[in-house]
C-alpha cells in the first residue's frame, strides 16, 4: 500500500509516496503512472500540504446511523449530497478560523474518498477504478446556521472549514476501516466505515450521476455520532485506519 | 461600456472586447488592466464561450418576492446561498442535456455577477470595486429533485445545468435592469433587477462574509417569477438589459 503526500516547496507542492516505510519523490503522474523516485531522507524537515486541491468537495449527509439519530433526522433513502467549495480546503496543522458571529462551530470527522480520474455516469461495480485513495477530512459546520439556514452552503462553507489529508492511501479497502475524531485528547467520535449507510462505490454511482468528478475532487462520506463543539485553541484530530492522523488548531 | 466576450480558439478560449459598436481582440489582463488591440473584422465566424470559468457559481435563492411567493416560500431574513459547481457552467449556444431520470426540468433566468478580484469580507460600500460585470444565468433546476432532496444540490448542479454569458457588461449600474426569460419565443420571466430584495452590493458583502471569492467567480442573484417546464427541443433564452441574449437548446 501507497500513501501519497504533497510537500511544500516554494509556493507550490511536490508530491512523495511513502513505500515500505520509506519516503520517496514520486516520479510521473499522482493521477496516472506513477512511481517512488529519490528517495527522502528520514528526519528531513517536511510540511505537508492539503494533499489534493480539489475543485469542489462533495459531501454527503447523515450517512451513519448513530448521527442520523444524534441529530433527529430520519434516515435518507438516497444520499443526502451538499458540496463544499473549494476555498474550504485547508492542509495538516493548518488553523481553522472560527468566525466568531456564527454561533456554535462543531467538528464531524470523516473517512473521505479522492477521485483518481474524470467520473461521468459511473456504476458502483467499476466506482474503485475511479478512485485514487482515501483519506482525512473534518466537516466543520455552524451548527446553529445549518439550521437556520436550511441550505448547507453557509454553514459549512467559510474558508478553512476543511481540513483534509495528512495523505493519500491508496489501495485500502474503505469498507472497514476504523474512523475517530479527537479534540484535546479526548476522543469524541469512534466508528467504522463498515457502518455507512451508503458505502462509497453507491456513492461515486450516486454523484457522478448528475455531476462530473475531475481527478483530485473529494467525496467525503459523512460523520459517525460524536459532534461537538470547537472553540479557540482547541486541537482537532481525524484519524483513520491506514491513513493516520489530521490534526489542527482552532483559531 | 465595454462587453467583454471569450471567443473560441483551438481548445482555448481568447478574450475580446465591444466597445463603441466595434469588437476588439482584448489586450492585457481581463482581471487587471485592459485595452482593445487589433480589431476584429465585422463579420467574422466567432463561436462565443461563457464568459469565465468560474472556481464556483454561488447562487442566491428567493430574491424577487413574486419568485417566492409563486414558490409558496416565506421571504427570506438574509440571502439563502446555494452553490452549483463549475461543471454546471457551458456557453451560449451549448446544449442544455435534460436527464431523463430526475423529474421535471426547469429554467430560472437571472443576472449573474462576475467578481474581478479576489474578495474577502468586503462591506457593501466596497462592493461595485470588486465586480467586473454583469452577465445572463440560466440556472437549469430539476424541480421535483429540489423538493425531496431538501439540499439544492444535486438539482440544481447536474452538468450544462447554468448556461453563462454571451458576454460581460463591464460598467452598468446592476440596480435597474429589464430581464427576461423566453422560451422558444414565449416570454415567461419579465423583470426588473430594481426588485432584488437584497441587492447585489449586499449579495457581495453577505457571501464574503464566509468565503473568499476568487477572480471569475459567479454571484447568480435569483430569479424572478415565471419558471416553467424545459423539454427537449426547446430553446431557452435569457435576456438582460446591456447584455444582450443568451440562448441555448435543450436536449
Amino acid at each position: 500500500m501507497d500513501r501519497i503526500y504533497r510537500v511544500k516547496q516554494g509556493m507550490g507542492g511536490r508530491y512523495a509516496v511513502e513505500r515500505g516505510g520509506n519516503l520517496f519523490w514520486l516520479q510521473g503522474e499522482v493521477f496516472g503512472t506513477y512511481q517512488p523516485g529519490e528517495e527522502i531522507p528520514a528526519g528531513a524537515a517536511l510540511k505537508f500540504l492539503a494533499p489534493v486541491q480539489p475543485s469542489i468537495v462533495v459531501c454527503i449527509g447523515l450517512n451513519y446511523k448513530d448521527h442520523a439519530a444524534e441529530m433527529k433526522k430520519k434516515l435518507p433513502d438516497e444520499p443526502l449530497v451538499f458540496l463544499k467549495p473549494a476555498t474550504t480546503v485547508i492542509g495538516p496543522d493548518e488553523p481553522i478560523r472560527l468566525p466568531d458571529w456564527a454561533g456554535r462551530i462543531e467538528h464531524e470527522a470523516e473517512m473521505a474518498v479522492v477521485i483518481g480520474k474524470r467520473a461521468s455516469q459511473v456504476k458502483a461495480v467499476d466506482a474503485m477504478a475511479y478512485i485514487l485513495g482515501v483519506t482525512c477530512l473534518c466537516d466543520v459546520t455552524a451548527r446553529e446556521l445549518q439550521v437556520t439556514d436550511v441550505q448547507y452552503s453557509r454553514a459549512k462553507g467559510f474558508d478553512t472549514f476543511a481540513p483534509l489529508g495528512p495523505c493519500i492511501a491508496v489501495g485500502l479497502d474503505p469498507s472497514a476501516l476504523e474512523i475517530e475524531g479527537w479534540v484535546n485528547g479526548e476522543r469524541r467520535h469512534h466508528s467504522n466505515t463498515r457502518e455507512l449507510i451508503f458505502p462509497v462505490p453507491y456513492l461515486v454511482e450516486h454523484v457522478s450521476r448528475f455531476m462530473t468528478l475531475q481527478p483530485g475532487d473529494v467525496i467525503t462520506t459523512g460523520t459517525p455520532s460524536g459532534v461537538g463543539p470547537l472553540v479557540p485553541g482547541d486541537r482537532m484530530m481525524v484519524k483513520l485506519e491506514g491513513v493516520g492522523s489530521l490534526s489542527n488548531p482552532c483559531r
